[in-house]
Protein backbone atom coordinates (compact mmCIF):
# COMPACT_ATOMS: atom_id res chain seq x y z
CA UNK A 1 0.00 0.00 0.00
CA UNK A 2 1.18 3.49 -0.83
CA UNK A 3 0.73 6.57 1.75
CA UNK A 4 1.92 9.86 0.18
CA UNK A 5 3.19 12.36 3.07
CA UNK A 6 0.60 15.54 2.80
CA UNK A 7 1.41 19.06 5.39
CA UNK A 8 -0.83 17.10 7.76
CA UNK A 9 1.67 14.56 8.50
CA UNK A 10 4.49 16.90 9.14
CA UNK A 11 5.57 18.57 11.70
CA UNK A 12 7.63 22.04 12.55
CA UNK A 13 10.84 19.51 12.83
CA UNK A 14 10.02 19.33 9.03
CA UNK A 15 9.30 15.37 9.31
CA UNK A 16 6.57 13.11 9.88
CA UNK A 17 5.20 13.24 13.37
CA UNK A 18 5.78 9.64 15.13
CA UNK A 19 2.48 9.05 15.87
CA UNK A 20 1.58 9.22 12.14
CA UNK A 21 3.47 6.18 11.55
CA UNK A 22 0.74 3.81 13.53
CA UNK A 23 -1.78 5.91 11.22
CA UNK A 24 -0.25 4.74 8.14
CA UNK A 25 -0.40 1.17 9.43
CA UNK A 26 -3.76 0.71 10.25
CA UNK A 27 -4.67 2.22 6.91
CA UNK A 28 -2.92 -0.56 5.80
CA UNK A 29 -4.60 -3.14 7.92
CA UNK A 30 -8.04 -1.76 7.03
CA UNK A 31 -7.29 -1.34 3.28
CA UNK A 32 -6.71 -5.42 3.07
CA UNK A 33 -10.26 -5.74 4.04
CA UNK A 34 -11.32 -2.83 1.55
CA UNK A 35 -9.84 -4.07 -1.70
CA UNK A 36 -11.79 -7.74 -0.91
CA UNK A 37 -15.05 -5.57 -0.31
CA UNK A 38 -14.83 -6.59 3.04
CA UNK A 39 -14.07 -4.22 6.36
CA UNK A 40 -12.67 -5.16 9.62
CA UNK A 41 -16.13 -5.38 11.75
CA UNK A 42 -16.89 -8.29 11.90
CA UNK A 43 -20.21 -9.44 13.26
CA UNK A 44 -19.92 -6.03 15.54
CA UNK A 45 -16.13 -7.26 16.71
CA UNK A 46 -13.12 -5.37 15.57
CA UNK A 47 -9.71 -5.39 16.06
CA UNK A 48 -8.31 -3.86 18.63
CA UNK A 49 -5.13 -2.55 18.84
CA UNK A 50 -3.22 -4.45 22.68
CA UNK A 51 0.28 -3.97 22.13
CA UNK A 52 2.68 -2.20 19.58
CA UNK A 53 6.68 -2.38 19.73
CA UNK A 54 7.55 0.32 17.34
CA UNK A 55 11.45 1.05 15.74
CA UNK A 56 11.41 4.67 14.56
CA UNK A 57 14.72 4.52 12.28
CA UNK A 58 14.17 7.06 9.99
CA UNK A 59 12.09 10.09 8.67
CA UNK A 60 9.62 10.34 6.43
CA UNK A 61 9.19 14.18 4.71
CA UNK A 62 7.06 16.30 3.02
CA UNK A 63 5.63 14.80 -0.64
CA UNK A 64 7.24 11.58 0.38
CA UNK A 65 5.49 8.48 -1.38
CA UNK A 66 5.68 5.20 1.36
CA UNK A 67 5.25 1.55 0.93
CA UNK A 68 3.93 -0.31 3.87
CA UNK A 69 4.11 -3.68 4.10
CA UNK A 70 2.28 -6.30 6.13
CA UNK A 71 2.63 -10.05 7.24
CA UNK A 72 0.71 -12.18 9.77
CA UNK A 73 2.94 -13.36 12.43
CA UNK A 74 0.89 -15.85 14.53
CA UNK A 75 -2.55 -16.18 14.98
CA UNK A 76 -3.70 -17.07 18.57
CA UNK A 77 -7.25 -17.64 19.99
CA UNK A 78 -8.51 -14.43 19.90
CA UNK A 79 -5.46 -12.14 19.20
CA UNK A 80 -3.05 -11.93 16.17
CA UNK A 81 0.43 -10.64 15.95
CA UNK A 82 1.39 -8.75 12.81
CA UNK A 83 4.95 -7.16 11.36
CA UNK A 84 4.03 -3.99 9.76
CA UNK A 85 7.07 -2.07 8.03
CA UNK A 86 7.11 1.12 5.90
CA UNK A 87 10.23 2.58 3.57
CA UNK A 88 10.74 4.82 1.44
CA UNK A 89 12.54 3.18 -1.88
CA UNK A 90 14.02 0.38 -0.25
CA UNK A 91 15.13 2.14 2.95
CA UNK A 92 13.12 0.81 6.11
CA UNK A 93 12.09 3.97 8.14
CA UNK A 94 9.51 2.33 10.40
CA UNK A 95 8.90 -1.38 11.65
CA UNK A 96 6.61 -2.81 14.45
CA UNK A 97 4.94 -6.18 15.61
CA UNK A 98 1.53 -5.17 16.24
CA UNK A 99 -0.83 -7.23 18.56
CA UNK A 100 -4.40 -7.11 17.72
CA UNK A 101 -7.00 -8.35 19.76
CA UNK A 102 -10.68 -9.66 17.79
CA UNK A 103 -13.22 -7.52 20.86
CA UNK A 104 -16.42 -7.16 20.68
CA UNK A 105 -18.35 -4.62 23.65
CA UNK A 106 -15.11 -4.59 25.32
CA UNK A 107 -14.49 -7.99 25.33
CA UNK A 108 -12.06 -10.33 23.68
CA UNK A 109 -14.04 -13.13 21.35
CA UNK A 110 -12.52 -15.99 19.99
CA UNK A 111 -11.41 -16.18 16.12
CA UNK A 112 -13.06 -18.77 14.28
CA UNK A 113 -11.66 -20.75 12.18
CA UNK A 114 -13.35 -19.14 9.24
CA UNK A 115 -12.14 -15.40 9.95
CA UNK A 116 -8.41 -17.11 10.50
CA UNK A 117 -8.69 -18.27 6.88
CA UNK A 118 -9.69 -14.91 5.70
CA UNK A 119 -6.93 -13.16 7.54
CA UNK A 120 -4.49 -15.98 6.25
CA UNK A 121 -5.79 -15.30 2.88
CA UNK A 122 -5.90 -11.58 3.03
CA UNK A 123 -2.44 -11.25 3.85
CA UNK A 124 -1.34 -13.90 2.03
CA UNK A 125 -2.40 -12.24 -0.96
CA UNK A 126 -0.77 -8.26 -0.58
CA UNK A 127 2.87 -10.27 0.80
CA UNK A 128 2.97 -11.01 -2.83
CA UNK B 1 -9.94 28.68 27.09
CA UNK B 2 -6.25 28.40 26.88
CA UNK B 3 -4.93 26.23 24.21
CA UNK B 4 -1.04 24.81 24.36
CA UNK B 5 0.48 24.57 20.43
CA UNK B 6 2.57 21.07 20.30
CA UNK B 7 4.37 19.80 17.57
CA UNK B 8 1.44 17.42 16.48
CA UNK B 9 -0.52 20.54 16.10
CA UNK B 10 2.35 21.98 13.63
CA UNK B 11 3.53 21.27 9.82
CA UNK B 12 6.46 21.29 7.74
CA UNK B 13 5.88 25.14 7.31
CA UNK B 14 6.55 25.62 10.86
CA UNK B 15 3.23 26.91 12.10
CA UNK B 16 -0.06 25.18 13.07
CA UNK B 17 -1.69 23.26 10.20
CA UNK B 18 -4.70 25.41 9.51
CA UNK B 19 -7.19 22.74 10.10
CA UNK B 20 -6.45 22.50 13.85
CA UNK B 21 -7.94 26.29 14.29
CA UNK B 22 -11.27 24.58 13.47
CA UNK B 23 -10.15 21.69 16.57
CA UNK B 24 -9.47 24.03 18.78
CA UNK B 25 -12.44 25.85 18.60
CA UNK B 26 -14.16 22.46 18.93
CA UNK B 27 -12.35 21.82 21.95
CA UNK B 28 -13.83 25.07 23.54
CA UNK B 29 -17.28 24.07 22.72
CA UNK B 30 -17.34 21.16 24.46
CA UNK B 31 -15.09 22.55 27.31
CA UNK B 32 -18.43 25.10 28.11
CA UNK B 33 -20.24 21.87 28.47
CA UNK B 34 -17.64 20.14 30.70
CA UNK B 35 -17.10 22.93 33.13
CA UNK B 36 -20.96 22.56 34.43
CA UNK B 37 -20.08 18.96 34.33
CA UNK B 38 -22.50 18.62 31.47
CA UNK B 39 -21.82 17.06 28.07
CA UNK B 40 -22.98 18.47 24.03
CA UNK B 41 -24.60 15.62 24.12
CA UNK B 42 -28.67 15.97 25.09
CA UNK B 43 -30.96 12.93 24.65
CA UNK B 44 -28.82 11.58 22.18
CA UNK B 45 -28.93 14.26 20.00
CA UNK B 46 -26.20 16.48 19.44
CA UNK B 47 -24.55 19.79 17.99
CA UNK B 48 -23.09 19.89 14.44
CA UNK B 49 -21.06 21.88 12.10
CA UNK B 50 -23.28 22.57 9.17
CA UNK B 51 -21.06 26.10 7.99
CA UNK B 52 -17.85 27.60 9.12
CA UNK B 53 -16.64 31.07 7.52
CA UNK B 54 -12.96 31.04 8.62
CA UNK B 55 -10.60 33.87 8.62
CA UNK B 56 -7.02 33.02 8.70
CA UNK B 57 -5.52 35.98 9.70
CA UNK B 58 -1.87 35.29 11.54
CA UNK B 59 -0.03 32.40 12.13
CA UNK B 60 0.14 30.61 15.60
CA UNK B 61 3.78 28.65 17.09
CA UNK B 62 5.43 25.19 18.13
CA UNK B 63 4.93 26.61 22.16
CA UNK B 64 2.00 29.41 21.94
CA UNK B 65 -0.43 29.71 24.62
CA UNK B 66 -3.40 30.64 22.57
CA UNK B 67 -6.93 31.67 23.54
CA UNK B 68 -10.07 30.99 22.31
CA UNK B 69 -12.98 33.10 23.06
CA UNK B 70 -16.74 32.48 21.87
CA UNK B 71 -19.96 33.99 21.42
CA UNK B 72 -23.41 33.41 20.38
CA UNK B 73 -24.41 35.42 17.93
CA UNK B 74 -28.12 33.72 17.85
CA UNK B 75 -29.93 31.07 18.27
CA UNK B 76 -32.71 29.83 15.42
CA UNK B 77 -35.49 26.81 15.26
CA UNK B 78 -32.97 24.09 15.21
CA UNK B 79 -29.79 25.38 15.13
CA UNK B 80 -27.46 28.53 16.31
CA UNK B 81 -24.45 30.73 15.11
CA UNK B 82 -21.23 31.65 16.88
CA UNK B 83 -18.54 33.79 16.81
CA UNK B 84 -15.03 32.28 17.85
CA UNK B 85 -12.05 34.21 17.96
CA UNK B 86 -8.60 32.87 18.48
CA UNK B 87 -5.52 35.06 20.31
CA UNK B 88 -2.33 35.16 21.24
CA UNK B 89 -1.67 37.40 23.65
CA UNK B 90 -4.21 40.27 22.47
CA UNK B 91 -3.35 39.55 17.96
CA UNK B 92 -6.10 37.93 16.65
CA UNK B 93 -5.23 35.06 14.62
CA UNK B 94 -8.09 33.33 13.50
CA UNK B 95 -11.89 34.49 13.36
CA UNK B 96 -15.02 31.93 12.44
CA UNK B 97 -18.52 32.22 12.40
CA UNK B 98 -19.85 29.18 12.83
CA UNK B 99 -23.62 27.14 12.30
CA UNK B 100 -24.60 24.41 14.80
CA UNK B 101 -27.41 22.09 14.05
CA UNK B 102 -28.90 19.95 16.66
CA UNK B 103 -29.11 17.11 15.08
CA UNK B 104 -30.12 13.42 16.30
CA UNK B 105 -30.14 10.64 14.02
CA UNK B 106 -28.84 12.54 11.01
CA UNK B 107 -32.42 14.88 11.31
CA UNK B 108 -32.54 18.30 12.58
CA UNK B 109 -34.31 18.45 16.12
CA UNK B 110 -36.19 21.91 17.54
CA UNK B 111 -33.63 23.37 20.13
CA UNK B 112 -35.81 23.37 22.91
CA UNK B 113 -36.39 26.52 25.31
CA UNK B 114 -34.24 24.77 27.97
CA UNK B 115 -31.82 24.13 25.96
CA UNK B 116 -32.15 27.43 24.58
CA UNK B 117 -31.66 28.77 28.61
CA UNK B 118 -28.61 26.60 29.02
CA UNK B 119 -26.83 27.72 25.87
CA UNK B 120 -27.34 31.72 26.80
CA UNK B 121 -26.32 30.78 30.46
CA UNK B 122 -22.80 28.76 29.56
CA UNK B 123 -21.82 30.95 26.78
CA UNK B 124 -22.92 34.55 29.08
CA UNK B 125 -20.82 33.14 31.80
CA UNK B 126 -17.98 32.31 29.63
CA UNK B 127 -17.74 35.33 27.67
CA UNK B 128 -17.00 37.36 31.45
CA UNK C 1 -8.54 12.38 -6.44
CA UNK C 2 -9.93 9.99 -4.73
CA UNK C 3 -9.63 9.62 -0.58
CA UNK C 4 -10.55 6.61 1.37
CA UNK C 5 -12.22 7.19 4.99
CA UNK C 6 -10.22 4.97 7.85
CA UNK C 7 -10.54 5.14 11.62
CA UNK C 8 -8.29 7.88 12.29
CA UNK C 9 -10.90 10.55 10.13
CA UNK C 10 -14.00 9.26 11.83
CA UNK C 11 -14.94 10.47 15.56
CA UNK C 12 -17.45 9.21 18.31
CA UNK C 13 -20.57 10.32 16.46
CA UNK C 14 -19.38 7.66 13.99
CA UNK C 15 -19.19 9.96 11.57
CA UNK C 16 -15.66 11.71 9.53
CA UNK C 17 -14.58 15.07 12.23
CA UNK C 18 -15.42 17.80 9.95
CA UNK C 19 -11.99 19.39 10.44
CA UNK C 20 -10.89 16.28 8.22
CA UNK C 21 -12.41 17.69 5.11
CA UNK C 22 -10.12 20.43 4.90
CA UNK C 23 -7.73 18.24 5.21
CA UNK C 24 -8.93 16.36 1.94
CA UNK C 25 -9.01 19.74 0.14
CA UNK C 26 -5.27 20.16 1.10
CA UNK C 27 -4.42 16.85 0.19
CA UNK C 28 -5.93 17.63 -3.51
CA UNK C 29 -4.03 20.64 -3.80
CA UNK C 30 -0.68 19.14 -2.63
CA UNK C 31 -1.45 16.70 -5.27
CA UNK C 32 -2.03 18.05 -8.34
CA UNK C 33 1.92 19.68 -7.72
CA UNK C 34 2.87 15.88 -6.99
CA UNK C 35 1.05 14.26 -10.18
CA UNK C 36 3.31 16.23 -12.06
CA UNK C 37 6.63 15.77 -10.58
CA UNK C 38 6.03 19.44 -8.58
CA UNK C 39 5.67 20.88 -5.22
CA UNK C 40 3.88 23.17 -4.25
CA UNK C 41 6.94 25.11 -2.68
CA UNK C 42 7.94 27.90 -5.22
CA UNK C 43 11.33 29.43 -4.37
CA UNK C 44 10.82 29.31 -0.77
CA UNK C 45 7.30 30.43 -0.98
CA UNK C 46 4.35 28.63 -0.25
CA UNK C 47 0.14 28.78 -0.84
CA UNK C 48 -1.09 29.78 2.72
CA UNK C 49 -5.15 29.53 3.35
CA UNK C 50 -6.72 33.09 4.03
CA UNK C 51 -10.21 32.34 4.57
CA UNK C 52 -12.36 29.03 3.79
CA UNK C 53 -16.40 29.58 3.87
CA UNK C 54 -17.29 25.52 4.37
CA UNK C 55 -20.69 24.21 3.93
CA UNK C 56 -20.60 20.48 5.67
CA UNK C 57 -23.89 19.30 3.75
CA UNK C 58 -23.89 15.50 4.49
CA UNK C 59 -21.63 13.18 6.56
CA UNK C 60 -19.23 10.85 5.52
CA UNK C 61 -19.10 7.32 6.95
CA UNK C 62 -16.02 4.84 7.83
CA UNK C 63 -15.20 3.13 4.75
CA UNK C 64 -16.40 5.22 2.46
CA UNK C 65 -14.58 6.52 -0.48
CA UNK C 66 -14.65 10.28 -1.65
CA UNK C 67 -14.04 12.11 -4.84
CA UNK C 68 -12.81 15.65 -4.25
CA UNK C 69 -13.07 18.09 -6.80
CA UNK C 70 -11.29 21.18 -7.62
CA UNK C 71 -11.57 24.26 -9.59
CA UNK C 72 -10.19 27.72 -9.62
CA UNK C 73 -12.27 30.54 -9.52
CA UNK C 74 -10.12 33.61 -9.64
CA UNK C 75 -6.28 34.15 -9.66
CA UNK C 76 -5.57 38.30 -8.33
CA UNK C 77 -2.10 39.82 -7.83
CA UNK C 78 -0.76 37.86 -4.93
CA UNK C 79 -3.69 35.42 -4.45
CA UNK C 80 -5.91 33.36 -5.77
CA UNK C 81 -9.43 31.41 -5.05
CA UNK C 82 -10.66 27.88 -5.41
CA UNK C 83 -13.83 26.53 -5.41
CA UNK C 84 -13.39 22.60 -3.87
CA UNK C 85 -15.85 19.75 -3.61
CA UNK C 86 -16.30 16.69 -1.85
CA UNK C 87 -18.67 14.00 -3.12
CA UNK C 88 -19.19 10.16 -2.00
CA UNK C 89 -20.64 9.26 -5.48
CA UNK C 90 -22.52 11.78 -6.47
CA UNK C 91 -23.73 13.34 -3.55
CA UNK C 92 -22.34 16.60 -2.09
CA UNK C 93 -21.07 16.43 1.02
CA UNK C 94 -19.39 19.35 1.89
CA UNK C 95 -17.86 22.79 -0.59
CA UNK C 96 -15.59 25.33 0.17
CA UNK C 97 -14.17 28.63 -1.63
CA UNK C 98 -10.94 28.55 -0.32
CA UNK C 99 -8.37 31.90 -0.30
CA UNK C 100 -4.75 31.10 -0.91
CA UNK C 101 -2.12 33.65 -0.74
CA UNK C 102 1.67 33.25 -1.80
CA UNK C 103 3.77 33.88 0.88
CA UNK C 104 7.40 33.50 1.49
CA UNK C 105 8.81 34.50 4.92
CA UNK C 106 5.66 35.14 6.23
CA UNK C 107 4.65 37.60 3.70
CA UNK C 108 2.69 37.82 0.47
CA UNK C 109 4.58 37.80 -2.69
CA UNK C 110 3.00 38.51 -6.25
CA UNK C 111 2.33 35.52 -7.99
CA UNK C 112 4.49 35.93 -11.21
CA UNK C 113 3.04 35.01 -14.97
CA UNK C 114 4.66 31.71 -15.03
CA UNK C 115 3.21 30.96 -11.98
CA UNK C 116 -0.19 31.75 -13.02
CA UNK C 117 0.21 29.66 -16.42
CA UNK C 118 1.32 26.99 -13.99
CA UNK C 119 -1.94 26.89 -11.81
CA UNK C 120 -4.00 27.57 -14.82
CA UNK C 121 -2.87 24.13 -16.68
CA UNK C 122 -2.67 22.06 -13.52
CA UNK C 123 -6.11 22.59 -12.13
CA UNK C 124 -7.59 22.72 -15.89
CA UNK C 125 -5.92 19.55 -16.72
CA UNK C 126 -7.77 17.61 -13.01
CA UNK C 127 -10.95 19.27 -14.51
CA UNK C 128 -11.85 17.05 -16.99
CA UNK D 1 -0.26 16.59 33.83
CA UNK D 2 -3.99 16.46 32.47
CA UNK D 3 -5.60 15.49 29.33
CA UNK D 4 -9.06 16.19 28.08
CA UNK D 5 -10.60 13.20 25.56
CA UNK D 6 -12.25 15.78 22.67
CA UNK D 7 -13.83 14.19 19.74
CA UNK D 8 -11.04 14.90 17.74
CA UNK D 9 -9.46 12.72 19.79
CA UNK D 10 -12.02 9.57 19.62
CA UNK D 11 -12.83 7.66 16.58
CA UNK D 12 -15.84 5.60 14.82
CA UNK D 13 -15.52 2.51 17.91
CA UNK D 14 -16.21 5.50 20.04
CA UNK D 15 -13.00 5.20 22.04
CA UNK D 16 -10.06 6.76 21.60
CA UNK D 17 -7.59 6.70 18.71
CA UNK D 18 -4.51 4.59 19.83
CA UNK D 19 -2.25 6.66 18.45
CA UNK D 20 -3.48 9.39 20.21
CA UNK D 21 -2.00 8.17 23.52
CA UNK D 22 1.13 8.50 21.68
CA UNK D 23 0.63 12.63 21.67
CA UNK D 24 -0.22 12.67 25.06
CA UNK D 25 2.57 11.25 25.71
CA UNK D 26 4.53 13.64 23.48
CA UNK D 27 2.52 16.74 25.11
CA UNK D 28 3.99 15.81 28.59
CA UNK D 29 6.82 15.50 27.56
CA UNK D 30 6.90 19.25 25.75
CA UNK D 31 5.30 20.60 28.98
CA UNK D 32 7.64 19.67 31.72
CA UNK D 33 9.69 21.69 29.40
CA UNK D 34 7.13 24.93 28.69
CA UNK D 35 6.17 24.93 32.42
CA UNK D 36 9.83 26.09 33.25
CA UNK D 37 9.41 28.45 30.66
CA UNK D 38 12.25 26.40 28.46
CA UNK D 39 11.36 24.41 25.12
CA UNK D 40 12.52 20.91 24.64
CA UNK D 41 14.17 22.59 21.29
CA UNK D 42 18.03 22.56 22.73
CA UNK D 43 20.70 24.81 20.31
CA UNK D 44 19.07 23.49 17.20
CA UNK D 45 18.84 20.08 18.50
CA UNK D 46 15.74 18.26 19.66
CA UNK D 47 14.87 14.89 20.85
CA UNK D 48 13.52 12.43 18.94
CA UNK D 49 11.45 9.38 19.21
CA UNK D 50 13.49 6.29 18.31
CA UNK D 51 11.70 3.67 19.97
CA UNK D 52 8.29 3.03 21.59
CA UNK D 53 7.18 0.02 23.49
CA UNK D 54 3.07 0.44 23.36
CA UNK D 55 0.60 -1.40 26.22
CA UNK D 56 -2.66 -0.34 25.38
CA UNK D 57 -4.57 -1.84 28.22
CA UNK D 58 -7.85 -0.16 28.32
CA UNK D 59 -9.94 2.37 26.63
CA UNK D 60 -10.65 6.31 26.75
CA UNK D 61 -13.79 8.21 25.73
CA UNK D 62 -14.77 11.12 24.87
CA UNK D 63 -15.23 13.89 27.73
CA UNK D 64 -12.58 11.84 29.91
CA UNK D 65 -9.69 13.58 31.89
CA UNK D 66 -7.06 11.63 31.94
CA UNK D 67 -3.63 11.88 33.88
CA UNK D 68 -0.23 11.37 32.20
CA UNK D 69 2.64 10.27 34.16
CA UNK D 70 6.15 10.67 33.34
CA UNK D 71 9.72 9.25 34.97
CA UNK D 72 13.19 9.02 33.90
CA UNK D 73 14.52 5.28 33.17
CA UNK D 74 17.92 5.69 32.51
CA UNK D 75 19.95 8.69 30.29
CA UNK D 76 22.69 7.24 28.15
CA UNK D 77 25.31 9.16 25.96
CA UNK D 78 23.22 10.41 23.30
CA UNK D 79 19.36 9.28 24.16
CA UNK D 80 17.68 8.52 27.66
CA UNK D 81 14.21 6.02 28.21
CA UNK D 82 11.38 7.13 29.62
CA UNK D 83 8.93 5.39 31.20
CA UNK D 84 4.82 7.24 30.83
CA UNK D 85 1.64 5.96 31.98
CA UNK D 86 -1.70 6.92 31.25
CA UNK D 87 -4.08 7.09 33.75
CA UNK D 88 -7.91 7.74 34.04
CA UNK D 89 -8.96 8.09 37.75
CA UNK D 90 -6.72 4.97 38.79
CA UNK D 91 -7.42 2.84 36.38
CA UNK D 92 -3.98 2.45 34.19
CA UNK D 93 -5.15 2.81 30.56
CA UNK D 94 -1.53 2.84 28.74
CA UNK D 95 1.86 1.94 29.78
CA UNK D 96 5.11 2.97 27.56
CA UNK D 97 8.81 2.85 27.38
CA UNK D 98 10.17 5.63 25.06
CA UNK D 99 13.62 5.66 23.81
CA UNK D 100 14.43 9.74 22.71
CA UNK D 101 17.52 10.59 21.20
CA UNK D 102 18.99 14.39 20.89
CA UNK D 103 19.32 14.97 17.14
CA UNK D 104 20.78 17.84 15.45
CA UNK D 105 20.53 17.47 11.41
CA UNK D 106 19.40 14.26 11.95
CA UNK D 107 22.51 13.11 13.49
CA UNK D 108 22.56 11.66 17.32
CA UNK D 109 24.47 14.86 19.66
CA UNK D 110 25.97 13.45 23.26
CA UNK D 111 23.96 14.24 26.02
CA UNK D 112 25.93 17.37 28.20
CA UNK D 113 26.02 16.96 32.11
CA UNK D 114 23.96 20.43 32.05
CA UNK D 115 21.15 18.87 29.98
CA UNK D 116 21.73 15.60 31.71
CA UNK D 117 21.00 18.31 34.99
CA UNK D 118 18.02 19.61 33.61
CA UNK D 119 16.33 16.74 32.68
CA UNK D 120 16.58 14.93 36.09
CA UNK D 121 15.53 17.90 37.61
CA UNK D 122 12.28 18.64 35.49
CA UNK D 123 11.20 15.33 35.64
CA UNK D 124 11.70 14.29 39.32
CA UNK D 125 9.68 17.66 40.19
CA UNK D 126 7.09 16.53 37.63
CA UNK D 127 7.19 13.08 39.34
CA UNK D 128 6.16 14.27 42.97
Amino acid sequence: MKIRVYYEDTDAGGIVYHANYLKYCERARSEFFFQEGLTPVIDGAHFVVRKMDCDFLSSAFFADELDVSSSIDVINRASFIMIQEIRKDDKLLFKTKVTLVLAKDGKPKKISENIKDMLQSLFAKIDK
